[in-house]
């Protein structure tokens, strides 16, 4: 799965059931960290709308789970794993993506790559197959009557089945991009852009939180965060950040949930956790420190602020470059970058004005949209489940074999034809040549 | 330019200044018939919007003109042509398409087309021609400062250049289809697919009319039309079809304006002009007979009525072909259906439910859409106007040449490398060789 495919959703429609009172049933098979967290926008949007939303979560769970303040229902299944083992795994996996796969050579950028990768689809298959062969769940799934499968398929779970038939499979495709961060290119009628579902207009800060940016006066803040899934970096790591970050006359937000750097500011300060979105749309921040996941990037273009990009794994180079060519963000490469370059870095988005200018025509382009992209989506999930499906936008392309979509047997044919008629062409002059060649013989004997 | 190339707009931006109170100036270059009647339901609501809507018209034009009921403006060009040399163009243009280019061969089909193509695109080229090099109009045009050039590019005009050259400057298609009629297929992202955008609930029919339909009881009624273009022809075809017509149960509305046929039933009425919108839209209509134009299609299916199609000239044949393909038409050929032909349609049509079914399936699909097709293609304008431009959906690929488009300068540069590669290599062995022969008849001399 290419590192795009990470970014988006999947809809696989059930033989189903649809209620008369415009309200189905809905069934949601999720992965962990950010991608919950834009999940459950949508989630929390249906389940307003009277939809009853039902998430497949494992016992072992990191973030996927009940919550008082949502109506969500959670169908917990057991897992031989512990939380323990999920944290341990995405840990091991995020390590050796971050630190190892720096390599020199290209041979070893990708032993790391595939070793990774198996891991991960190991790790899946084993998670997919506790559900699969869960006699009890599945036979309680099958008389829930769900009218839809809502599934996010960076964990691809199915059916006897192959990837690529499970993804042929899905009738709509909800994108977690739009066209401020894509390059316009072509793309089927069953994808929806919906990049930037979950971003809102910023909330009040916290009183200590807003009494620390107003404190920087007409210099502003820089909001600093690696996400949700990166809290240990190595002490040096911390000081180089940290030596940068205090030589700016802006004050600076930082997320980070360990050992307090000894080259630490008096212009910095950490945070357990931050409402990041908030800040983002807070009047004082001039730019954002980021991993470069997909949902901090959408808060920023959001809010117009231009990035440091510090990409880390998955999908966040890509990102990271796409807003550099935007002209919106630099980026800096987190295994060797120095202090002296996050510090230039950070002067160049904040003093040249062009990145905020290209920050906010990205800005513009977001929010000038016919239709807002959670809308949007929620009207295609509605549309599956009204319609039993989306048929009218499926390519046939899903139902051709790879020799027909490559037209490989009409190009056989064609070629068939030829050689035929090369064959009986040369025959024929051969049968003449040869029959002119006796005439002319037995006239030379006459 | 492809059929599917008639059925689309095109919107060009000019250098342009856009008045702060969010109005713009809109410059249109129309096209005549049925193009105009679906371009002036975007330009009649651009005008209720509260933009400057200015028409390029010329003094010979059919239906584009000044109207009572309208704030739309028109520039008014002088042109060496009368209106009955226009009418006489399009006569003669539309009787060699219908009659002449039904030939037995392929190279037939293609002579005619290409005489019809060559005398269009020199009567267009004169037109155009007329507009360019008209000092005065330029002049005041360019002083206008438009925002936005709104243009119809099945008569395509502009600044020396090319028809791609000029297709490529558009900022933005307006596609005249939905994926009710298109199949799915890939689309770039300044493509809004916004067919049917003429299409509204029926209106009551007039008392004449309404009366004569509730006559035909629970038999219903048939619409027949074959547009705007055409009015002629033969009284053999004129029985032919009258005799088919009388002979079903339905009461049949046929707008037709020529010699009343000989064998026309009772059931059938003649009228000039129909309010096709509203009979479509009326309980009683069972089925539509229609050349196949995309604003009736369109009609038929806003309202679920199945259709035979008699296909003319352009994107037609290709229209009813896709209505059949979709189970919501049965298709007759013009020059060759016979009484019984056109009968047995109607009854299929009528009497097998699965077409009714099939146009209902149509309609559900054009109804059910995320933002009605009119709001988008006014939604798109504004943009281009707000933005000035839309250069974010614009693909790179306008940018690139042939060569670079298939990639042919990069494959040319790797086959160049390999050449080299293997006669570097060729050279090698070859030198090798060489001196492994000369040492070692050297040792054996030795």
């Amino acid at each position: 799965m290419s590192m795009k495919g990470i970014s988006v959703l999947l809809l696989l429609q059930l033989s189903c059931y649809f209620s008369p009172g415009n309200c189905g049933k809905v069934l949601v098979w999720p992965t962990e960290y950010s991608h919950w967290l834009n999940m459950k926008t949508i989630l929390d949007e249906l389940v307003q709308r009277g939809h009853e939303v039902t998430v497949l979560a494992s016992s072992a769970s990191i973030l996927i789970g009940p919550n008082q303040s949502s109506a969500i229902k959670f169908e917990i299944y057991p897992t031989s794993l512990t939380k323990e083992d999920f944290l341990l795994f995405f840990r091991r996996i995020l390590d050796r993506w971050i630190y190892d796969l720096h390599k020199d050579t290209v041979w070893a950028y990708f032993s790391v790559m595939q070793e990774i990768f198996v891991e991960y689809s190991e790790f899946t298959e084993k998670l997919c197959k506790e559900v699969i062969f869960n006699k009890k769940l599945m036979t309680k799934l099958q008389q829930s009557r769900f009218d839809i499968v809502f599934s996010d398929p960076v964990i691809p779970c199915g059916r006897p089945t192959t990837l690529s038939e499970l993804m042929g499979k899905a009738e709509m495709w909800l994108i977690r991009t739009y066209w401020d961060i894509e390059f316009p290119r072509p793309h089927l009628p069953h994808f929806e852009f919906v990049g930037g579902l979950h971003c809102k207009p910023a909330k009040p800060l916290p009183k200590e939180m807003e009494e620390f940016a107003q404190s920087s006066k007409e210099n502003g803040i820089v909001v600093f965060t690696l996400g949700s899934m990166v809290s240990n970096m190595t002490e040096e790591m911390t000081n180089v950040i940290a030596s940068a970050l205090a030589q700016i006359p802006q004050k600076v937000i930082w997320k980070f949930d360990g050992k307090k750097p000894d080259t630490l500011g008096t212009n910095t300060r950490l945070y357990k956790w931050i409402p990041q979105n908030d800040l983002l749309g807070h009047p004082k921040t001039k730019a954002f420190i980021t991993h470069g996941g997909t949902n901090g990037i959408y808060e920023a273009i959001y809010h117009g602020i231009p990035m440091v990009g510090i990409p880390l794994f998955a999908d966040q180079p890509d990102n990271i470059a796409r807003m550099k060519a935007k002209g919106a963000a630099v980026s800096l490469d987190f295994n060797k970058m120095s202090s002296s370059d996050l510090l230039n870095a950070l002067k160049t988005v904040i003093n040249d004005p062009l990145y905020k200018k290209n920050a906010m025509k990205l800005s513009r382009i977001h929010h000038d949209q016919p239709m807002k992209p959670l809308d949007r989506a929620i009207f295609w999930i509605e549309f599956v489940m009204r319609h039993k499906g989306a048929k009218h936008l499926r390519p046939a392309s899903y139902d051709l074999n790879w020799f027909q979509y490559h037209s490989l047997d009409v190009i056989g044919f064609l070629l068939a034809c030829v050689a035929t008629a090369i064959f009986v062409i040369t025959k024929c002059c051969l049968f003449c040549c040869q029959k002119f060649a006796k005439t002319g013989k037995r006239e030379k004997r006459e």
